[in-house]
């Protein structure tokens, strides 16, 4: 039996920055997923018993016998899948020499941490069992659509799936949904992956990930909520790589400069996220109104967009996104950290697809990558697999 | 003798649109001019007595009989300089019919009102004396930089320098200022030719081309001021036209749907424009700090461009200014009404000739028409030639 699991990226509909000083910022799950496959190795299928991790976009295979993994986690006797526990100094140290023994390419070295984090859900999780997991995804890679997150949240919920921590039907045919409390399980499995590549996440790229839908946080409180719409995005990856704790660095230093008038953006972001998650949340029975809810939604994304560029996170080519689609009519908005990174522009239910096609072709030919996403769906999911 | 008058352009260096909302704004004049040349004819250079305009960026000359401007201006006996009046509706029908006349070619009708505030302050100032007045301008027309003001500054100055109400030494060498009561009757006078050209002017234009500086202007008070530091501004014309009235009805409708937000965003470019007041104003002694000063005022000119975004009031135009100029990293705004028109961007003191170059290069390459600009010198100011 094969157990796949995907789980799906994230966007920030609005609030950025403005989190980091007390704003409301609100998150959503978007239908570009990361996929994992698990598979246990019968004792027949390998000479020596290994563990294989397949990234396919990557084009990366790395394979370790059990024994060397069992060394590496000498204390542990039982695995305790339902008890998440952040990885040891030690066992940390341990991991690191696996990794570092794998001579990862320099221009893919990026993905030591996402091994890193694969070998401690594994082995917590799975204890050391022989088995080939398989990765693949949707998402680009350090773009701020949640990637790392993602993978983090479809691993542990295939590693979960198989435990008796969580009791699906395996006969189920197609995905399925996990109940809350696995879900939490799942989730602050994730958030232990998340750790371990990120350092110190916010908790919020697993969350969405994992339950999916909307997001809405503010100091620190997450509070989860369902859309009554949906809403297409167009996702504009600028490729131009960012430095997050710089850019927030950044906004902080203006707001010391400006006391005043910062505090008065950062006000009035937090307004525009509360306006919209009660845009998102109110009923749209006729397609009138789904049109005006586009409307006020496409308004609250150019106006977080402003703010924004007043906290100065903007980039060159985030304005040439921004000016193409302007042509069009379309509203969009940096989503996640600015300064490169991706673009959201609304696509209007109403819009033609010859439009699209148009805008896609512009953005494409400066170079950028398009993708077009639904906001707001169902968090991961699992599938079984049986073969004939 | 020849008196020739000159009046700068003004732009709005913060708080434009927010103004309207109760917010503070700044606006400062740029020593770019309109010139007027006024010339009374002797008896002898005349077979008829007429007065003749001349428009020398038009290319348009026109000449009225004197006969039949007196006849226009019935109940005028004696002007009344030193008591600025409005046009009467009569008085404003008569004047038309003369304008009328003069069979302005189409592309250049929009010049008819300026010819109405012409013969207006002509006649309430100097009566019916035969005279040529020759108008040339460095001002873009209707562009947001204040021509019209300008213009009726330019010619209020040259009409009063040669009456009772003004002492000046005539046998003065070059540009030679106003006394304060006298810029208050130039300034009263000139707001009475912008009612004819544009129905119902701030009066923020007129005041800042007559007293020059800075002008700092809420809730319909303003306040001036001089600044302590010499801004350099490249001005460019992205040469789309605008209709201020729907951008403004914009923001309002705008503000009617997302009070909470709006709000807020007024405040962050109230805050902007006392800041920036505060900056202009505070002492400067060293190059460095210059440097410093420059990087506050390009920071606030940034910050205030965000929340003119999030007002809706930018363009695709804009938005290649912006691109452009941030790949340079030089800060820019767009002043005025936006929707098209003129966009500002701080050159410091210290950026080489070479990026200046460039930057106009590449922004001349877009279609557009740049300018370089001193922020906040001299208002209007009178010369008198003698010819030898």
């Amino acid at each position: 039996m094969e157990v796949k699991a995907r789980a799906p990226g994230k966007i920030i509909l609005a609030g950025e920055h403005a989190v980091v000083h007390g704003s409301t910022a609100v998150a959503s799950s978007i239908d570009l997923y990361t996929y994992v496959s698990l598979r246990f190795s019968t004792p027949s299928s390998d000479n020596v018993e290994s563990l294989r991790l397949q990234l396919n976009d990557a084009a990366l295979e790395f394979s370790w016998p059990i024994s060397r993994i069992r060394d590496a986690f000498p204390e542990s006797v039982a695995p305790l899948f339902s008890k998440p526990t952040s990885c040891s100094v030690e066992c940390a140290r341990s991991i690191a020499a696996l990794v570092e023994d794998l001579n990862i390419p320099e221009a893919k070295i990026g993905l030591a941490s996402g091994v890193s984090a694969f070998l401690w859900l594994y082995s917590s999780i799975q204890g050391f069992k022989p088995a080939t997991v398989v990765i693949s995804s949707e998402l680009p890679l350090g773009s701020g659509l949640g990637s790392s997150a993602a993978f983090c949240v479809a691993l542990a919920a295939a590693l979960l799936a198989v435990t008796d921590s969580v009791s699906l039907d395996v006969n189920h045919q197609g995905w399925v949904s996990f109940g809350e409390k696995e879900l939490d399980l799942v989730n602050k499995w994730a958030f232990e992956g998340e750790k371990i590549i990120h350092g110190k996440p916010s908790g919020i790229d697993n969350s969405v990930s994992a339950y999916g839908n909307i997001i809405s946080f503010k100091s620190g409180n997450l509070t989860r909520m369902k859309a009554n719409t949906s809403l297409k995005m167009l996702i504009t990856n600028t490729k131009v790589g960012r430095n997050t704790k710089a850019l927030v660095a950044g906004v902080s230093e203006r707001m010391m400069r400006h006391q005043d008038a910062m505090a008065f953006v950062f006000s009035a972001v937090d307004s525009i996220s509360k306006e919209l998650t009660t845009t998102l949340q109110s009923p749209t029975p006729d397609e009138l109104s789904v049109t005006e809810m586009e409307e006020k939604v496409g308004e609250l994304m150019e106006m977080n967009q402003g703010l924004l560029q007043s906290m100065g996170v903007s980039h060159a080519t985030i304005e040439t996104v921004l000016r193409t689609t302007l042509k069009y009519k379309l509203a969009s908005k940096l989503t996640g950290a600015g300064g490169g990174g991706c673009v959201l522009t609304l696509l209007p239910t109403l819009l033609s697809g010859t439009v699209v096609d148009k805008v896609i072709a512009e953005l494409e030919s400066s170079g950028f990558q398009c993708f077009i996403a639904g906001v707001g769906g169902n968090g991961v999911e699992i599938s079984f697999e049986h073969s004939s």
